[in-house]
Order: C-alpha cells, then sequence, then structure tokens
C-alpha cells in the first residue's frame, strides 16, 4: 500500500484524488491546503487527515506527495519533499524558471526520489497508443509532426496576466507531446503569434494565437499551433508523417450520432472540457506514478523533462519577442 | 439515501454495485448469492452485509432490490419483493415466459412498486442522444430502422443450450431497441437465421445468424440482423431513416487513432467487450432507477417494455420456427 | 473498329453516347430515335446517321445495338438485332414480364449473339472493388448481407403508374446487387411496405418505402430497404458480412469539405443526381460491353442477370401482395 | 466559339486539350510542340493544324493561346502573344526569375490581354467550395491557416537539379492556397528544411521535407509542410480556423469501400496521380479562362498571383539558406 500526501485540494487536487481512490493498493493519508475548507472536504471523502504542508510532507505515513498547489509554491514544497526522501509527483509546470527548475533537478537528484511531472497527455490512451505505435516502428523514421491545439475558450485576462503567456501556460503541453514524439531534442525554436481573439490579451501583453516551428539536429520539423478559442470544442490534435506512413490521432466527440439533412452528415463537436477530455489520462498518469513508486523504477516524463518543456516555452516566448530564431545549447 | 439490496453478487451484480459506488445519495447496504464467497467478496467492497435473498427484501434497511441473479429466480424474488412494497430494478430477461411475465406484472401492479427492466442500452449516451433527437422531431416521422448487432465470438454451446436462443438472449436488446425508437408497437414480425458461425450451435437446434423484419400498423418498417461473430469488435449500430433526414450511432472504437500506408488509412477496432462498451449505460441506467424513486416516478424502461421485448422474441422464434410472419395482438 | 448502332435517344441513350465517345476503338454509325429531333441532335455530335431502328439493326455498318428505348419495345428490338446478329446491350428492365424476357432469351440463346443487362451499378468503382475483395476472400464467406437505397425524392405519380411498382422500377437494381454479392441464388423472398412519403403512390397502388429479406439455400441473408425520399442525397449503400470481417461501400459526397462549429463537425450531403452519381460506373459498363466483343466472351450481367432480377422484383410484388413469403424455383 | 493554340503537347498540354475537347463553343485550331511527333499526335486527335509557336501565335485563326511549353521559353511566348494582342493562358511557374514575371506583367498590361497563371488547385471543387465559403464568412475571421502537401514520391534527381528547388517546384502550389484562403498579402516567411527521403536530393542542394510560416500584417499565420514522399497516396489538405469554427478540405480516396477485420476498420489510400487527382480541377480551369475571354473579364488567377507566389517562393528559398525570416516588400 502506497501512502499519498496531497498538497493542494482544488480542482486538480480533486482530480488526483479520484484518480487515486480508482486504483489499487494506494491511498491518500494526509492532505494540505491554503483554504482550510477545501482540505476538509477532501478529507472527507477520502479518510485522510487534515495537516500543514510541512507536516505532510514529513508525516511518516506519507510515502509521496502529489503538488497540485500553486505554481509559486512547487520549488519549496520539491525541496523539502526532496530533503525528506519523499516520491514526488509534481503539476505543471514546475516552476516559470528553468534555472529554478534545474535547482529543483539538483536537489532531487542528490535525494535520489521518485518525480514525475505531470504531463497529462503523454497518458491519453489515443497519444500514448500513437506514440507506442511509433516507438515500435509502424510509420518508420519520424519526418514532419503537426500538433493543432485550441481550446474552447480563452481564460480570463486576470488569469492571462500571471499565467507566464500562451507559451509558458497552454503550448508548454505541445512542447512536450513534441519532445515526447521526436525522441531527439528541439536545437531551434521559431514562435509567431498574435491576439486575433481578443484585443485585451494584446493589451495583457500576451498572445491568443501562435505557431512555432521546432527543428532537430537531424533534420526533424515540428510544427506547432495553438489558438485560444475553438467554437467546436476542445480541439487536440496530433500527426506524425513518417518514412513509412502517418500517425494520427483526433480528437474525441461528444457521442457517436450522425444526423444527415439537406446540409449534409453532421457529427456531435469534440468534448469541451478538459477533465472529461483527458479523464483517462488523469487515472493512467496516477497509475504510472504509483507503478514506479511500486517497482523502484523512474517515474516518466521527468524533471528532466518539465525543464527541457519550460526551456522551449522561454524559447518560444524569446523569438516571439524577437522576431529571430532562438538556438537551444543541450543540457 | 436509498439504501440497496444487491441480488445476485456476480459479475453484473459488481457491474451494478460500481454504478452504485459512483452515485450520490444511494449505497448498498445488503447483498445476497447462491455463492458466499461472491456475497462475502462484495460486501467488503461495500460495507454491506451478507443476508438471505428473503432477509435483503424484507430488510427495513433496504428500498430498493437489484436483481442480478439467474433468470429463473427473478419471478420468486419479484413477487417476494413486490409483496414487500421495495422498488425493483430487474436484469434482463425478466423471465423466460410471457405468461410468467405477466404475472409479475400483475403482482408488480397490484403492490404499486417502481419497477425498472434493465435493458442498458437505452441509457447508452450515444442511443439515448439519438432517440431523444428523434423524439425532439430533428428528422421528422420515423420511416425506416435498420439495427445491426454483432457480439465478438459466440458463448459456449453449453450456454447456447439454456440461452433461451438467439432471439430471446441476444435479439432481444434489438427488440427493445426498435421499440424504443419506433414510438409505436410493431404488430407483425418475420425471422430468418442459421447456424453459420458454428454447426454445433445449429446442432444444438439454435441459429447464430439471424434477420427480423417489425412493422407497424402505420407501416413503419424496422429491420434487424444479429451475428455471433465480428472479427472487429462489438458491433452495436442504429440507423433511423426520417421524413426529413437520417440519425444514426455508430461503434465506440478503441481509440481515435488512424494509421496510413500502402494499404490506407486504417481506424481502431470497435471495443470489444460489452462492460467497457456499455459503462456509462450502466452507470446511467442505475442512475436513471435511484432518480425515479427520488421522485416517486415510475422508472423507465418498464415492467410491460421488458414483457414486450420477450413477446417480440418469442414471435421471432415462431416466425422462424414456421417459416411464416406472426402477427401480434396488442396488450 | 466496333460500330455502335444507338436505339433510343433520350436522356440515357445520350448518356451512353458520351460513353462510348470517351473509348477509344468504338463509335456510334446509326442513331434511331421516336422523336425525329432527338435522334437528329445525337447524330450531329456524333457524326451518325439517321436511320430506322430496323435500319440500324440491319445495317451493315452496325456491330452491336445499344437499346435504350422504353420498355415496351425491347423485347422486339432484342428479337430482330438477335435475327441479324448483333450484340445486344440493353437497358433494365429487359421486360416487365419473365415469361418474355425468356423468350428474348431463347432467341438470343439460338442467335449466339453477346448480350449485356445494363445493372450499372456492377460498373461502379465503388461496388466493382468491393464485390472484387469479397471473390478474393477478404473477408471470408458472406454471412448478411444490407442494401440500402434511397432516392432523393420520387418521381412523379403519373411515373409511378407505369413504372411497374417500387419493386421492378428501383429495387430491382438492389435483387442484381445481392445477387452480385451472394454469389448464390436467393430462393426465399419476403417483403413489407408502406406509402409513407406520398400517400398519392399508395393511392396509385404503388409504396415508397419497402424491406425485402432475401435468403438462399445455405442459409445467407441479404436484407434490403428502399425509400423513395433521402434529404440527403442519393444514398446506395452496401455492406457484406462475412466470417473474417466487413466490407462496406458508402456515399460518395459532393466534396471533401467539413466545417465545424457549435453542433459539431459537417460533411457534405451525397451526390444528388444519379448520372452524376454512376458517371464512372456508365462508362466502365460500356467499356466491359466492347471488350467482350473485342475480345468474343459473353458480356456480364447477362441476360439470365437481368431475368432473375425481374424474378425477384416479381416476387416481392407478390410477397407483398399475400404477406407471405415466396419461395422461388431454381431455373 | 473561342479558337485555342495550344503551345506544348507534352503531358500537360494533352491535359488541357482533354479539357477543351469536354468545353462548348471553344476548340483546338492550331498546335506547336518542339518534339513534331507530339503536335502530329495532338493535331489528329484535335483536327488542329500544327504550325511553329511563333505561327500558332500570331494565326488569325487563335483567339487565345495555352501556353505548356518548358519553363524557360514562357517569357518569349508570353510577351509574343501579348504583343499579338491574344489572351493567355499559361502553365505554373510562370518564370524562374520574380524579375522576368515582372517584366511579362508589364509587357501584358501594356497589351491589355486576359492572362491566367494556371495554379489548378484553386479550381479543385473542394477547395473552392471551402474558399467560397470562407468568403461568405461561414466561420468568421481566418486567424489560423494549415496547409499540408505531400507527393507520393520524389521525382528524379536530374529533375531535380533544374527544378529551382522545392519551394519554387512544389510548395509554390501552397504559396498560392495560402494567398489564395489568406485574402491578405504575407509580409514575412520563415523556412526550415532537410533532405530527409532521399540524402541525393540533399547532395543536389535541395530539400525534401520542409515547413513555412507565413505572417500577414495584421496578424494571421499560415504553416505549410511539404514532404516528397507519402506512401499513402497524393496527400493534399487545408485547414482554416477562423474566429466562428474550422474549414477544411480532406483528401480524395480512391474508393468508399471499408473492410473491417481484427485490425481495425480500413479504407482506400488517397489517390495517387495528381492528374487522376485534379481532373475537375484542370477542366473547371480551362472552363474559367474561357468564360473571362467570353465576358471580357480578367482571368483569376491573374499574373499578379504568379507573380506573388514566386515572391514567396524566393522568399523561403532565402529564409532556408540564412536561417532568418524575411520580409517581404508589398508590390
Amino acid at each position: 500500500m502506497i501512502k499519498i500526501g496531497l498538497l493542494g485540494c482544488g480542482r486538480i487536487g480533486q482530480v488526483h484524488a479520484r484518480s487515486i481512490d480508482q486504483l489499487d493498493n494506494v491511498r491518500i493519508t494526509a492532505v494540505a491546503d491554503a483554504m482550510p475548507a477545501a482540505a476538509e472536504a477532501l478529507a472527507a471523502k477520502t479518510g485522510a487527515k487534515v495537516l500543514s504542508p510541512d507536516e505532510v510532507i514529513n508525516s511518516p505515513d506519507v510515502d509521496a506527495v502529489v503538488i497540485g498547489t500553486p505554481t509559486d509554491t512547487h520549488f519549496d514544497l520539491i525541496h523539502s519533499a526532496a530533503a525528506a526522501g519523499k516520491a514526488i509527483f509534481c503539476e505543471k509546470p514546475i516552476d516559470m524558471s528553468a534555472d529554478r527548475i534545474r535547482a529543483c533537478r539538483t536537489a532531487v537528484d542528490a535525494a535520489n526520489v521518485a518525480f514525475l511531472t505531470a504531463f497529462n497527455r503523454r497518458f491519453d490512451p489515443n497519444f500514448a497508443n500513437l506514440e507506442s505505435r511509433l516507438r515500435d516502428g509502424a510509420i518508420g523514421d519520424v519526418e514532419l509532426i503537426t500538433i493543432l491545439s485550441r481550446d474552447p475558450s480563452p481564460p480570463p485576462v486576470s488569469y492571462i496576466k500571471t499565467s507566464g503567456g500562451l507559451f509558458r501556460d497552454m503550448m508548454i503541453h505541445d512542447f512536450d507531446m513534441a519532445r515526447f514524439l521526436l525522441a531527439e531534442e528541439p536545437v531551434q525554436v521559431f514562435a509567431v503569434g498574435a491576439a486575433l481573439v481578443d484585443p485585451e490579451i494584446g493589451a495583457a501583453g500576451d498572445v491568443d494565437t501562435a505557431a512555432v516551428t521546432l527543428t532537430t539536429a537531424s533534420g526533424k520539423i515540428c510544427q506547432i499551433s495553438n489558438s485560444r478559442r475553438a467554437t467546436y470544442g476542445y480541439d487536440q490534435r496530433v500527426e506524425v508523417h513518417g518514412s513509412n506512413g502517418l500517425l494520427r490521432a483526433g480528437n474525441v466527440l461528444e457521442n457517436t450520432v450522425e444526423i444527415a439533412g439537406a446540409q449534409g452528415f453532421q457529427q456531435a463537436p469534440a468534448q469541451h472540457f478538459f477533465l472529461e477530455r483527458y479523464e483517462a489520462a488523469y487515472r493512467n498518469e496516477m497509475a504510472s506514478f504509483v507503478t514506479a513508486i511500486q517497482n523502484g523504477t523512474q517515474p516518466s516524463p521527468s524533471l528532466h523533462d518539465g525543464l527541457r518543456a519550460q526551456v522551449l516555452a522561454d524559447a518560444a516566448a524569446a523569438s516571439l519577442e524577437s522576431g529571430l530564431p532562438v538556438t537551444l545549447p543541450a543540457e
């Protein structure tokens, strides 16, 4: 039985609590949240104790912590948990600063604890199936990747202002997906973008529509595009063109019903809500973390993966700022 | 809080237990099964007491019973539960004999208890969405319905022998779906069939491949076909042709991944396992039962619906036997 | 160079003239039509001479005749052409009477001339591809066939009255498709139908919505449904369920454009006009006739195929009339 | 009756001859080709006279010329035809040098003759339908365009060497499509590329895999990717993300047949041959040219469109060379 301390009992913390509830051999023993009511509510559901974050981390009744608190608290919590020798599951982004993520990596490596960066999309059954077939050589060598991500609607401008910008807040998922599928580190990033959805987003110094080109040393190319708006649902598609064929993963529609009339044949929109769309992904992600702890192996995606996605997001932001491609050093 | 007594702790009983676990305001308080180990296992998971069926039915701590025992026990359990004034959720078929189902109806009507016949497919989000749009007039009047059902592989011949035959065991779901969508009672049934999948099924007096034509008094037509084998998954499709268009619900594929190569574009097979395919349907079915009890309304599909599907199955079997169409009296 | 005499210069005659124009080694040398203007117009386009039907048939400058005249003239034209030793391409139906078709067969067999019954759908690239893969064993043995045909809108009631009825006028194509794909003669026909689209069609003694079940001696089943109305285009689908899988041919949509919005993802309607939908089929049909003449082989579908489709249509009409299945003798 | 002089009787010249043959009120009166046999063959089919290019251009029996000769001859032929006052249909690219195209534009403008640059894809029924709906506001304002083009297999390296490179030879179609759909001039081009398909293409100084990002002054973005290889057919897709939805045009598959088995559901590959894929586009393109001449309007795409696509290709090549985005001046 793996005993989990849950740090953060907000929306994402509750998602992880549900995933843990559906897994065997794991349970939540302690929870903490800056909002006492949130912690109490989750404690009532799970039978966990409400403690302070430090108490959770240092509890002998906690083997691993799941960090779902605000991003600016991750740094300290990771350092404490590493010092306490606890396995760590940390929501993305690990931190807004790549250098601070590197510091976390040093602490985690020194403590030799398990660490999973919670890029949930790697665990979506569709994307995971695609990646697995790609690894098995189903379409030969990767040559061109196209990633399209569109959110149903933009977050409030107040959120945008503290989000770190589209590249660090939204496209970071696509940067991780690109690295997952390329299986080779991008060496160059070129970004363009504009505020086409909402001029207030532009006034806040961000873009809501953007496109990035990544290239690797061997010449592989990945094109990513993002929009903060999609009238037809949560649009998340990946397409890999390889030497022997094409692999792609499409949207999950609300249902399989089709209606036909004079205008043609109409299928349902894509599922709109990311928690519904990625329900299985969240469950598989937690299962993968628990299995790694049980087997004594390193979870994936790693802290390094979390760092590299952040480095790509930083480079994209710099490219948009300068108008020039940005070259990435290896690390 | 609705308190449920679960009669039958086998595979389908466990499915219903999981559904109940995911609903608010309802819990299992008592379980019974002819196999003590099965009852104990489910009791351990749910915190329910293990009792005899009679004790479950008569427990003051039970508001409603969920009957998932072998078909030949339904008749007595329904009578006892009705006598005890408990709401009843009963797996299909209610009984192999239409006359005995009529006797159950008399008992249930006399006791004025809630009764749901568990035709799970009505609660599948896809079929439910289709039916709801049909009712809303999305394609005008129903004219022609096509229902195709194919199981991944036939059950053991030993099961076939006691199953009541393909029409009562498998196509009964399609008969209920036909009534659900026609919204008008079929008045004639014509059936053909053969043992094409496995000659042993034929030797056992049954068919594994069959087609039925239903007609209503106003001239609406429904064609159903069944096969006990489908290499590409659990195939369940419905198509309604109406005066203003077409509505259809397709299969649920294993994932959204597509691969393209010299042979063309390939999508995943249909989900193979009915418990996975109809997971949401089972959950919605139980939620609908609980809501009806809470609201004091009659659940649907009713005992009458269970009876009429059985009458259609009997008529199809008689038509296959005689080679002639069978006319159905109203009731 | 094969020299063609075209009998009938109406819409279908013009279709065949266009097909001939696109083929090498074949040209129209003579045309005839009861309407002189129609014959003159086609003669002007093709460089053919305008003659009487008898002159066309007996012209030394004519190797083969294409019969596209009204159905009631086919009998005499076939007899004359057979007597003159000319190859014959004849529009369906060959005749409204199966016995008269048998008489034509006697004459054609005696004269030993090539004869093609113009069931154009066998030559549609989609249906032809499906049939060819079926023959190659792509899905093992045929078990269940589903054929759905819906016309965009009914013909005028005046046409209905002289059409021979839905089974002989519309479903005859599906009867031929069923025989093409079953590769085994149906031995029983059961039909139901109603006038749901237009009560005037019912008043004229016909149905506009119908369903037929065919069975073969080995137990194979074919379900056919027809409607005289489809708001979403010309709907022609075929699905074959076999021991190792499924083969199906879908509709041809007007274009590949898809639009997505709050209502979902919408594709174009099916092509509405049969001459557009089956343009390639008509061309391939004529090419097949010409190739058979050049190679000295018998064209397909044969006069026997034309007869058997008519026999099935007659049986369906008799079944609808009697309400009982009709058994077919072999011939 | 429009009288056409056909300059160039090779593969593309024969395509245009077939298109003309299917149109009313237009015919080919004169042909020319550096290979006498090619000219003679086409003359035999069409009844045209074989002349020298100059004779064709200056023939009083020629209203318009169709230029399908090698690219390096276009400049002189355009100047001669403009001087002779003939309408001009010219294959793309007009010339490999943007400055020489500007010189052609000066000559054509001075002569005030009709000129169509033969970007055939604008006339594909699918892309044309998409563009027309876009213009009608079906999805609001254009924000992001994704264009994916993949050829079934690379041309011979000998061809590559004189082709002007992937951007001018292959992606030029996509540059024109981008301008067609953006309806706003791109102001910046960024290109990446590599020789991943065949190292000999790299040795010849070209790339076979490339991606380009275009941006407009108002912030609209277009991502294009090209590969010289696709195992699954001729892959040509366009997707436009707008403020109110999505419009996309997909591939044309070889047929509508689908086969299902244990591996899933498989559709046909995309049509492989561009002359088959764009058969209707070539016909519509010629019809549009002829209609413009008849109506005395300017054909589209114009010589200016031909120039701008070439300017974009030049900029992409420069961007690939420098590794930097290239800014485009207006003209």
